[in-house]
């Protein structure tokens, strides 16, 4: 894909004007050689490079394809917003609304406020946290993913000690590890971050853990402190209400971003009556995070999650992708690791601790037309059919008939290099 | 327009699901009485709030609507992006003809980084400086407002010690300061913001002064730290170009944000290639840095920029304003400070320490249709026409007659208060 290409001569000019030729979790730089930089287009499942390449496409953006790509209820309401008014001088009725539907939605939310990033609306949580009680300490998982600014970003270059000095890590599921941690906060403990569960690149999933949020919830009440889970990721594809609600365990403060309009640029920060008076005092904002579109296009896909079956759709559509593949897998004599809740689905090759025969394997698939991550959990959206799923299987067949063929001499993905 | 209007009903159900109602740089709370907090729509230079009232916007958004409200050129452009793709698994090819664009447009860049708050460029270009050489101290100029992330927000809720940790202040446009703070920085000192000029709320603007701005790139130069531009507000009113490019000085680093998608949502850092290996470093992302449709909607508003000249003509408006404002006040009798950029005007009372007679003539305004700030720089934008100025000094003209009449009945602001 980068030569005698248009995608190659489009990385060739990016290299140019942008560090690197790109930045950011849509780089290519870690994924295996041949996938595509640039789109061209996306329309409901798909999306077509700008080589005329078409995919079925299982990264969703990584998530905010929802709905389907350009799905036309969302796409009208964000048109017309846009006609009438979009970034103005102070915000459209659209945002009282869609503040009332989230705390309709969302059991444990008693308001809203809408940002841009989902990292935006993390770190109004930890600003929040500590302006409740005047404490310092945030306790975080290790390795968990909650942004890219400088208190939370996964990389340190750039980034000053005193950056993180307030946080203190526990291992993700661990409840003595938290409890530990807890400790270690004592009367400075302000908030608890969690993910509803681990999603970590690289690594099996896991699902949510009753007993762990009971015991999370119990050690920040315990402290006085907050309770944040962060379902940007995983908003509305674990459920209509916050992930944990599934474990019926409910946090002061919730984070919610890429699915919540479908792709248009909004996050929230939703939360208790709790934490209504220190949100009430901090300040943030940011230059669009009043504008109405990507409002209107969030109460649209908010009411098209309430009133249909899409969620159930997009859990079935990975369900299927899963047994699928665990056939396909066993039948061509491979072991697969697919874990994490149906609709956000991580594929790991057994056996495979430097990850080529993943590298090969989506490579391959890639080539046949599916989109697939070898590191990151994938996205099911509610515009796949059950036509996707057979087509996708086609060209994961495809792609462990040849790793067959092919395993005794694939190499280390060269692009983990720098990991391992 | 608290009580029996619809900005009042909405007001009170904002209570409810947002804290306070409202927050952040758009909240109505330190306005006049009598400013709405909601608006219905927005076309070329009027926004219309929920009761039918309609006004000429001198804040344009804060400063986003830089060519009218809804342009069509530009609304085009996104509406066409929106239905080929916008936010996918990868960028399209209008991310690389954009960084190209504003790389050929500013001088002193070489390399482009999109986001989408101004905040997120600032955070990356503090990122960036401290990346360039393993430094930590960052000079800001005090009060200065460069976002509201916790190492930069004006107010401290929230916020520990630690997130400033490595931040020196030095008095805006004054180098002696500057180079004090310079010392205080040593061997340690990464990086210098500066405003092109010095814009803080209620206060006398001033102009870029090509002194200070050549003693702050001799003092960079010689302590080997990157020289930061924040052009997130003036980007675009001041010059096609940085708006130092006016005194003749080059940044290492400049933001950009607001109206280069002329109300769309994005944001920039732009780079020389002394700093381009440390951004190259560093990892920042955003669910929404890559969509499309804001990059063809600041594709559009850069080529009318650069094609039209709807600069000067903002700026022939700014001055329009401020010429008509100057006599009318003269001849009832106020005095006026009128500052910074005509693009970019500051109006302020003399004699008015606690601001009671801008407040009173701003609300005075409004009733009449200009909807004007009493406390922060307002904004001309290129739809504005000379018949909305003379409509605007209809507007200000009556607010002086007003003003003469109850000039000697006047409170100072209740919504002033907390800040006095």
């Amino acid at each position: 894909m980068t030569a005698n290409s248009k995608d190659g001569d489009l990385r060739e000019r990016a290299r140019r004007v942008i560090p690197n030729g790109m930045y950011g979790h849509e780089s290519t730089a870690r994924l295996p050689e041949g996938y595509p930089q640039f789109f061209a287009s996306g329309e409901g499942a798909r999306i077509r490079d700008v080589d005329g390449a078409e995919y079925i496409d299982w990264m969703c953006a990584y998530g905010p394809n929802l709905l389907g790509y350009g799905q036309p209820d969302v796409l009208a309401a964000v048109e017309a917003q846009q006609r009438r008014g979009d970034t103005l001088t102070g915000p459209g009725p659209v945002m009282v609304e869609l503040a009332e539907a989230m705390v309709d939605m969302v059991s444990h939310a008693d308001w809203a406020m809408f940002c841009k990033n989902g990292g935006d609306a993390t770190s109004m949580a930890m600003v929040t946290a500590r302006a409740h009680r005047g404490r310092r300490k945030i306790l975080v998982g290790t390795g968990a993913y909650h942004g890219a600014s400088p208190w939370n970003t996964p990389v340190k270059v750039g980034v000053t000690e005193e950056d993180r000095a307030h946080l203190i890590q526990f291992e993700e599921g661990d409840l003595d590890s938290l409890a530990d941690a807890a400790r270690r906060a004592g009367d400075d403990f302000a908030g608890l971050f969690v993910t509803p569960y681990r999603m970590r690149t690289f690594m099996d999933q896991t699902e949510p853990d009753a007993e762990f949020a009971r015991g999370a919830r119990r050690i920040c009440d315990e402290a006085g402190a907050l309770l944040i889970v962060d379902d940007v990721r995983s908003g509305l594809r674990v459920a209509r209400d916050c992930s944990w609600e599934t474990v019926g365990v409910r946090p002061d403060l919730s984070c919610w971003g890429k699915v919540i309009g479908n792709g248009q640029p909004i996050s929230a920060l939703l939360g208790a009556d709790i934490a209504r008076e220190a949100a009430g005092k901090i300040f943030v904002t940011g230059s669009f995070w009043f504008s109405a579109a990507p409002m209107a296009g969030a109460l649209e896909t908010l009411r098209i999650v309430r009133e249909t079956d899409c969620l159930e759709r997009l859990t079935a559509i990975g369900e299927a992708l899963r047994a699928g593949l665990a056939a396909q897998s066993e039948a061509f004599g491979f072991g697969l690791r697919q874990t994490g809740p149906a609709a956000l689905p991580m594929v790991l090759f057994e056996d495979d601790p430097d990850f080529r025969l993943g590298y090969a394997w989506c490579a391959a698939a890639l080539r046949a037309g599916a989109y697939l991550s070898p590191y990151h959990n994938m996205f099911s959206n509610a515009a796949m059919t059950e036509a996707d799923v057979t087509r996708t299987l086609e060209a994961t067949g495809a792609a462990f008939e040849e790793l067959r063929r092919t395993r005794e001499s694939l190499l280390p993905p060269p692009q983990l290099a720098p990991r391992a």
